[in-house]
């Protein structure tokens, strides 16, 4: 079932959705804990849902791939990142809250170390820090380009943004990072004739960077990956008919909100301040995505109990969001992010639905948790871009499909 | 999800993967035996590895669809057979272990009865005895081609395989073989300009072979199917960046390992010969398939009490296999055949996943048997194809899904 069959049964609907995500929800036993941190914490209200509600759990992207948050994203939102698919450049552009343009041509930049020879010797310039990396940003922002404006934004360590801003710029342009050491950086080159201008201002751009970064070791060149400009695609208006608003604290999520067409409210990262700005623009949406980011921030830092702390804290807070008026709930994560790994990793993403009217055919589920979601109605494996289309269901935005 | 996405993320792993498979694994319960043939058989190894691991049951093509040989192991590979699709002429021929190569033209051929106006009166004339078939292949043998090798191979009872070898030889051909009785058999028609030169010399193959098997009733003429060429598909490592050793005794299972760019080891059916040679190629791979044949041969014959002791043989084994230091072990059929059937069947095929380290997320199943995998985290009707990207996952040979 595609994006396009939901838009044509879509209808107008009164009732309220709300996805709630918990980035990284999902996690592991560990050396102390015989539970993951979602079946370790005590979570009363979670509990409830899930009993009164659906459960399961999904793949963001499919068996055995672990979700970066963008692609994780895009498929609680229904857009199977396999066919909805961002470049590295995009998605580096909303990391950073950077405000992409349509027909920018963005790219994810590395600082690298290349020898006398030119030869690449360390693909990330040793891992420099981020503030040495700012420095080195604000000498390329410095390079003029011929009728076109440079952006050069620093990210983490090694990492910067690109941004090309012009007419006539394709994002057609093959990476000039090889991938691996011992090699020298590749020409920028066009794929298509569309995207010829943009390779000749790339080429301008490495040429320039070259000679302002060559005493700057192990800082001394930039190699680029992942061109590509905001994707045409449909909106969440247009998929399902709803007027979506995202409420997040971070900008990897306002920025993939944004490129579906939701509105967007910045939050802090407590669940108080998400909750009261559902509350204000309550009238504004028929469809609420809450972002929660500290369970995957504390799972990356293998915080197994502040991310438990985390959980237990949003499932205090649950009662006082649900009594707004909600009429569907869905709680998930984009991916798991098990405190034990201290990453992303391809586990399968525990996920409840929950509707206020008699429209829910309960399971046997009675805890939200990674084990006991194995027996839930939703299954064990269910893909993550069928969830947000089933809570709608619930809320009745779709009509029959077919006579 | 394709296979190239895979490609895209693969990323060097020390790890060692094992795909341990028991052809023909999954059956049912029977007149006498209120458990299928892995229910009945005492399996402590495997029920520790189950529970230590996760489970499920997969269908290796579709629901409903009993899996050839060939098809099976496509989809253990994670080349789902629906898209990967080899004619029979290809699969006849690794069946046999004739040295297919890059542009031979594969059929597979089967003897007929054909009466004096021609029409066909037997498809498969009689099932000649494999010996008469041996005989009639030397015949066919010493037709002779212009500008083209011919090889004509006995396969068992009336079934035979023919390969052309020859500059400019497509594969694009009709079958002759109208599937019907009734009818004459079809000249050879190329569906497209590459395959004109092969439809020629086909028609000169089958008119001699009418001439030279007019008074050899029933067997009096051949009809031919399946078509087709060694496939260009990537090879296990192009998709998952694993260097694959194949351990098998029958040529199908070499066969298909050699046609994803697997190293083939031979050995005997013993689980001993099998483990010493992944032992003795241990550092020149990190990704072994080992194949059992005689779970499928008993269940093809029925002998419930056979199937059981060579599961129980395969499992008394697992210890020394695992010994040698498995990082992540699957364990599955290529499908079910249950002795009660006799035959291939479509029911899903238990399989689990164990890995040494702690990133496995185990579920509640305790026993390796068809009924308890139902309630395993692999759910119990996964694809086939999602079986082994999973189990490498757990070998950490994935790279993250976008930023």
């Amino acid at each position: 079932m595609t994006l396009d069959t939901y838009s044509d049964i879509a209808q107008p609907a009164d009732a309220h959705t709300v996805l709630l995500v918990l980035d990284g929800l999902g996690g592991l036993p560990d050396a102390e804990h015989s539970q993951t941190e979602l079946e370790f914490a005590q979570t009363p209200n979670l509990d409830a849902l899930a009993a009164e509600g659906i459960c399961g759990l999904h793949e963001p992207v499919a068996s055995g791939v672990t979700p970066g948050s963008g692609p994780g994203h895009l498929a609680l939102f229904g857009y199977h990142p396999a066919k909805y698919y961002v470049g590295r450049g995009v998605l580096s552009a909303l990391g950073v809250g950077f405000d992409l343009r349509k027909g920018d041509v963005a790219a994810r930049g590395n600082f690298c170390t290349i020898d006398e020879s030119g030869v690449i010797t360390d693909r990330r310039a040793g891992r420099i820090s981020t503030e040495k990396n700012a420095e080195l940003c604000e000498i390329l922002r410095e390079i003029e380009l011929p009728g076109a404006e440079l952006f050069v934004q620093p990210v983490k360590e090694h990492r910067f943004l690109l941004v090309l801003r012009g007419e006539g710029l394709g994002s057609g342009v093959g990476d000039t990072d090889p991938h691996e050491t011992g090699k020298t950086p590749l020409e920028p080159a066009p794929v298509d004739d569309a995207s010829r201008k943009t390779a000749d201002l790339l080429r301008r751009f490495l040429d320039e960077a070259g000679k302002r970064l060559a005493d700057r070791k192990p800082a001394n060149m930039a190699l680029l990956r992942g061109f590509s400009s905001i994707p045409d695609w449909p909106s969440i208006t247009q998929s399902y008919g709803v007027s979506g608003g995202a409420v997040a604290a971070y900008p990897m999520y306002k920025g993939v909100s944004r490129l579906l067409g939701m509105s967007v409210y910045d939050s802090d990262a407590s669940m108080q301040s998400k909750t009261q700005l559902v509350r204000e623009h309550w009238n504004d949406h028929n469809f609420f995505f809450v972002h929660v980011k500290k369970t995957d921030s504390h799972g990356e830092d293998g915080a197994f109990a502040e991310k438990v702390k985390i959980i237990e804290e949003v499932d205090a807070a649950l009662p006082d969001l649900v009594g707004l008026g909600v009429d569907v709930l869905a709680v998930t994560g984009d991916h798991s992010t098990p405190a034990a790994m201290k990453a992303h990793s391809w586990h399968p993403v525990p996920a409840l639905i929950w509707a206020k009217d008699h429209v829910i055919r309960p399971d046997e589920v009675r805890r939200f948790g990674e084990r006991p979601c194995i027996h839930g109605s939703l299954g064990p494996r269910f893909p993550g871009s069928s969830l947000l289309p089933l809570a709608l269901a619930h809320a009745r935005c779709f009509d029959k499909f077919g006579a």
